[in-house]
């Protein structure tokens, strides 16, 4: 692993780092934020996915996160959203390919041999971040925004015990029936349907809910909204009595001027969970 | 004027706005955030000016200014940092021409005909944003960072009467004797030093002060630190007795990590001064 940069920032630090990765066989970058309290035992660790387009580097720039994890004392970890470089399969669209893994392993040509980003988000950098920093890998949250939502829900579902609780920002919630999720599934995946469950939020919350609490915020403003199938997920929720705090946000859009807006909700949401005597 | 963007955040409005300069002769490009009060009154209004290479979109993006902006019922104003476009001059430096106006009147070839950013922020852009938005142009104040504290401080004192407060973050202080200055100084405004002095924080701090408090945050681990004087201007300030916090902040560098890391301090700084009663 090589430190690319360090700031401090509220108190604290934030990174940045490369790493070889083998579940994507290629270089992977990701953000740390470090809360001031690192430096004298673990901190809690909450995960932040980000959207389609977007490297380790925007919501580390954009959301304002360090804010709120400084106070609350939590770490705060960015990763990339696909691999990248020469050798990696990519598509002309901005919503396949690199900037795209959508959080899954690819399974078809040309994909399969670098988008395994389910693995990556899953296992491969949970090690590498437990062993190099003081994280408490007992105590995990997970957030994101847009794709990344929809990373935050599906793995927070899927990785039973892992997570303490889930939470996001303008989730894409039911890809298999979007136009954001059947193309890239069918890509990465294949067209057998069965393999692409575990994959949507709304159809995990249908078999199995989330042993933990829930927020999303979604703003009744996004450009994205007939895409995200925040409807679908909010009817299993309720049909599930999963306990969960779904909300609407009169006025905002898709963009980290909303993200940041309602940062400090999520942070607080987290905290809460992560800092209460262990299970 | 001609709407690029609006969008909602932390209950008000970040937009974005072009319009032809008489000024700069070219369009020119600035960010406005609203907070939720502006829908019933005009607010007061603090300036955002930017540093080296940044347009009106770094600081708006980068800085968490709107969460406390929002909190404190002000409106921030986010110009760009000099005149753009094919026709305009420039260098390949990144620290000359476009990107890096230092918010003078360039007197000499080839940046006279665009370079007025001392004209353009004191005059057409006040001028502009007070007939089409709520803003109380009768409170004003003003922050800015490195480059952009430079101008923060020099309009500051400059136009007196006009701001009720000045801060900065990792300011320019003394540019008469820095590399960062000294040639940009002779480039716009040619050799004769007399000409440079109204633009210099530190010498203007020794002739004649500012009716108002200021404060500044500078890094003790500012990358740039070498070139931004900040000793002269501790030094000036002392000596005149100004009202002013000079901080110097343990570990923190020039980037917005450090910027956003200070940010609520500033905004309430400001909020003092501003929503103080008439003087």
């Amino acid at each position: 692993m090589e430190t690319v940069s360090e700031n401090t920032c509220f108190g604290g630090q934030q990174g940045v780092y490369t790493h070889a990765s083998e579940a994507c066989g290629c270089d992977m970058t990701f953000g740390l934020f470090l809360p001031e309290e690192a430096r004298d035992a673990p901190v809690p660790v909450l995960w932040y996915l980000s959207g389609l387009t977007c490297t380790h580097q925007n919501a580390m720039e954009k959301a304002g996160a360090q804010l709120w994890a400084a106070e609350q004392g939590l770490a705060v970890v960015f990763p990339d959203t696909s691999p990248r470089g020469e050798g990696v399969a990519d598509d002309e669209a901005f919503d396949l390919g690199q900037g795209a893994g959508f959080y899954v392993n690819a399974t078809r040509s040309p994909w399969a041999p670098h988008f395994a980003m389910w693995d990556y988000v899953a296992e491969e950098l949970p090690a590498l971040i437990g062993t190099e920093f003081a994280l408490d890998m007992d105590r995990q949250s997970i957030t994101g925004h847009s794709m990344g939502g929809h990373g935050a829900l599906t793995l927070a579902m899927g990785l039973k015990g892992r997570f303490r609780s889930v939470s996001a920002f303008a989730p894409i919630c039911h890809p298999t029936t979007s136009d954001w999720g059947r193309k890239q599934f069918t890509a990465y995946l294949g067209e057998d349907e069965a393999a692409w469950a575990v994959h949507d939020a709304t159809l995990l919350m249908r078999a199995q809910g989330f042993d933990g609490p829930i927020l999303t915020d979604t703003g009744t403003k996004d450009q994205f909204f007939g895409l995200l199938g925040t409807h679908d997920f909010a009817h299993a929720v309720a049909e599930r009595g999963q306990p969960a705090t779904l909300r609407l946000q009169p006025g905002y859009d898709h963009s980290y001027f909303f993200v940041q807006s309602f940062m400090e909700d999520h942070m607080a949401f987290h905290a809460e969970a992560l800092h209460a005597a262990a299970a």
